[in-house]
């Protein structure tokens, strides 16, 4: 029992010292990868830079409790942390203790969202995010954070929440560029991307084994870290215009309750319902991802419920929205985390450094914490698979063209929406125009087929349709509209009988839809048959007195349909003369 | 060619006597009809009563020429007009000339959304509203416009836009309820109720012919309006309190362009749509109905640039938002209207009633004009609808009853809103969790049925699924969790195969769901295969090279699968034996 309300007890119970071992150099290797990172996505955030070590303690130990996956890295992330600042931005100003405060807030509301889903168990919901749509949001959000951070490398002041504003805003600027600065940002930049691409390479030729390799490449943001903040320090660069993180509070998180306002948390509802959405599925694929390799298994409706207690944990210690980081969890991964103690440790390891170390950065460059930003981001950034998508359905391609493209121009909130709407809408006109087809009788056989496929012999008054789809709303008055042009085209048609073999449900607009096409085809006087149709399907017809409406029957085969309704072209197809094609079809 | 731009030609050019005598006659009631109406949609629009009939002159004309149903009539309706109320009263005070200017923008709005919808040939876009969420909506329009003019039956000021609201003001007004007003309001509201419910009976027993009788019946409203304002003027009851419609401007309607003011189209643009497609529904509605009857056929899209070209004509004649009205398109169907000359034949004698009777309105009491929105809109109000639904389908249900609790809590828009994107989401859900059968081979053939249904003989080692529909994203991942599950709960298994006999579509998601789950088997020493995967769907397949990316195989058959994945099986399945039942199943 109490397993189920604490899933965290499971892997407690089965600790040992191998998994020790294991979680402990994890821990230790995400936390030097932690430390950058989460000042850095502070930054980005437009949050002080010790809000992103305060959500890198309290929400990971909340999540070692109460998430299911053993090896999942929670904390600050880029794409969050960008709708953070998006959401953020328009109620406060940055810098002023209202926009902590609304991103506070956004946590908790963020947190309450997620554990009510998880609870609910309405993770499935999230499918509602298709792929492409996801894919397109995060390509366009890395480019936009990129873009973001320029003003950080080039030592200037500028701003906006689209890519035309933060460009308009940069180009504003771009007389005063900080000489230092730029020197700083780009030669940051250069060295993260040369770790990133060459060094574990070189370290491997040079005898390293591939896994130290790995951790020490991945150490290179700290390698820049901390050779920025020698050279700023013994410069001077600070006095040279060179902007620098300056005084961090020394010490652990405040734990204070988030701000109580009604009013601020119905504007920020729709932001949270947002940034949980994207969070957990970016979050629940890489958890599924690496679970996979180690034949475990991610239950959706707790990984709600993990996540949603890390960010009401950001939310009572002073953080900020949080998930499932991608990078961060491969790297806990690899260095051979075994269960969610690393996270825990993770967690001490950034207490340690936020009770220490922050005297450490206050020279620390924003320079650096944006190139460490930017090459970051830019791993998130897929255009080949915009091709991918092109080449595989042209509207899949659609919404994830129209996404990017809205959250470039119009930021990320309404990037994000348009997709969704734009990939639901997509899916409703596709199925709103069902595959139909005539069908006639195979000769010598009780069987039917679509006349443009087999040589079949038809009824000159009978019109047989078969329709390979449930009836729902959607496409319900395109077939009623479809089903009475063909029935009244041929004026020497009396019935209709439709063959709802294929369709597993009726809904109340399809329902109807065919009452309105039966009043249609009978002033037309066109009688208007069912053949076929499913057990559950004609259950729902009887409790709404379906039969009541029909000008003609329900047949439980097409065949009797047929023998009934024009008996001499059915006794013609069903013979033996008809099967070795003496008679032709009509 | 001018016949494909001007649809009208097409009946001028047939036009003749017969046609001529069924129009005029069908125009006589129906502006007899209308006179009343307009005034009092006005009313309920918050205009000034002029509008109502300049709202009924031009856009006939215009719907005339570019509409393709030969009886629809086109006014000011009862639920277009809430509409109308509640998007302008957002932006600007009842009485105001912004009110009315902004009314005047949100029709040209509208009819520039529905010309370009039918332009671009999106009438069917129109589906995405469910019957259910159509009939709540209607049926909370109707509740909320019966309660919005209790204030002019009572003589009180209030207002709101929500039942909660209307009935608080209210009640808060209940002290200072106007007598004589009272007294002409409820008088008029049961007299209107009894000639609905009563005088036509009575009539054809005293005699008159059926559709003498239901003409005459249909005159009540003006009865009442001439009884009314008879009282009003004999007893001096304006200075009892009685508020009365007052000055109306004698003459034709202004014509101007609407106010060329783009900040203030975006704001209204949201309402304009939400207008444009609940008249557009309905309208086309009633158009099938009647066009059945006659078989005729209407055509959506054309539809919609004739209730386009009616709201352009609105806009520029100082008129407001307009579609096809139900009662009054019934009444001109019965009185034998043959063409579309009747509706220009009304606005003519609207036109006149403009010129020569609005003096004689002068001393119309509100309450009288409330007392005919009352009774209209009765009709609208369909209880049963609800327990139908309830019975035939509980998600229709669950929208239709979110739609009318969010209309009454929360007003129009957010009503329709909220039942469009809930029945879409049920929807999706609904498809998220598809049918999907595990099959077995029928012992002595190579056909593969459900192991539910079927006496069948299953493979130790090779699970074979069947999915009853397209993988998209929705389901995408649904079906991933769920077949690894599967897959992996029988340690015996060594190969999945997927049927997709019944996959009409793979989209992006869905591929990359199947990719994750290839790999997420692969890690768990399973192999993936697929069996008779449709020609467009293997097309799209093999551009994305799914191929490569797949563990196992993709078969022609699944007996093939079978036969290569587990020969063993397949064969004594296959062999007589198994089908005389020598062989038990596995």
């Amino acid at each position: 029992m109490i397993e189920r309300l604490l899933p965290g007890i499971a892997w407690m119970r089965r600790y040992d010292r191998i998994a020790l071992q294991g979680d402990a150099l994890a821990a230790v290797i995400v936390t030097i990868m932690l430390i950058p990172q989460s000042l850095a996505y502070a930054l980005l955030a437009g949050l002080p830079p010790e809000v992103g070590l305060y959500a890198s303690m309290a929400p990971l130990a909340a999540y070692a409790l109460f998430g299911s996956s053993s090896t999942l890295a929670v904390g600050p992330v880029a794409v969050v942390s960008l709708m953070t600042a998006a959401a953020v931005g328009d109620l406060a100003t940055v810098g002023t203790p209202e926009y902590r405060g609304a991103a506070i807030a956004l946590a908790l509301l963020s947190g309450v969202f997620l554990v009510a889903m998880g609870l609910l168990r309405l993770g499935f919901l999230a499918s509602l995010l298709s792929h492409p749509v996801i894919s397109g949001f995060i390509t366009a959000s890395g480019i936009l954070i990129a873009a973001s951070q320029l003003k950080h490398i080039l030592g200037i002041e500028a701003g906006g929440h689209t890519l035309i504003e933060l460009i308009r805003s940069l180009a504003a600027q771009v007389d005063s560029i900080n000489g230092p600065t730029l020197a700083i940002g780009a030669g940051a930049t250069v060295f993260l991307f040369w770790v990133r691409r060459s060094l574990k390479p070189l370290l491997m030729k040079a005898g390293f084994g591939p896994r130290l390799a790995d951790s020490t490449a991945k150490a290179g943001p700290v390698a820049a870290v901390i050779a920025t903040i020698l050279l700023v320090d013994l410069l001077a660069l600070g006095e040279a215009g060179v902007k620098v993180v300056g005084d961090i509070p020394q010490g652990l998180p405040p734990v204070a309750l988030p701000p109580l306002d009604p009013a601020l948390w119905r504007e920020l509802l729709p932001s949270a319902v947002l940034i949980s959405v994207v969070g957990f599925v970016e979050s629940v694929s890489v958890a599924q991802t690496l679970a996979a390799k180690r034949r475990e298994r991610i239950d959706a409706n707790r990984e709600l419920v993990g996540l949603g207690s890390a960010n009401l944990a950001a939310s009572l210690t002073g953080g900020y929205p949080v998930t499932g980081g991608f990078a961060r969890s491969v790297v806990n991964f690899d260095a051979g985390a075994r269960t969610p103690m690393a996270g825990v440790m993770t967690a001490l390891g950034i207490g340690l450094a936020a009770l220490l170390l922050t005297p450490l950065f206050q020279q620390l460059p924003k320079a650096t914490l944006a190139a460490t930003i930017v090459v970051a981001v830019l791993s998130l950034i897929d255009i080949p698979a915009l091709k991918r998508t092109w080449q595989y359905s042209k509207s899949d391609f659609a919404a994830m063209a129209a996404t990017i493209a809205m959250v470039l121009g119009a930021g990320v909130e309404a990037g994000i929406v348009t997709g969704v709407a734009l990939s639901i809408v997509l899916f409703l006109v596709h199925s709103s125009r069902p595959h139909m087809a005539v069908v006639g009788q195979v000769p010598g056989s009780h069987h039917f087929r679509n006349v443009k496929r087999h040589k079949v012999i038809t009824s000159p008054t009978v019109l047989s349709l078969r329709v390979d789809e449930s009836l729902y709303f959607a496409n319900a008055r395109w077939l009623e509209d479809k089903l009475y042009d063909m029935a009244v085209a041929d004026k020497a048609i009396r019935d209709v009988v439709l063959i709802c073999s294929a369709v597993n449900d009726i809904d109340a607009s399809a329902l109807e839809s065919l009452e309105a096409l039966v009043e249609r085809l009978g002033a037309a006087g066109v009688s208007f048959h069912l053949s076929e149709v499913k057990g559950p399907v004609m259950d729902k017809l009887k409790r709404a007195s379906f039969a009541g409406h029909l000008t003609g029957k329900v047949f439980l085969s097409h065949y009797d349909a047929l023998a009934a309704l024009d008996p001499d072209t059915t006794a013609r197809a069903s013979g033996r003369a008809a099967a070795e094609g003496i008679i032709a079809t009509p």
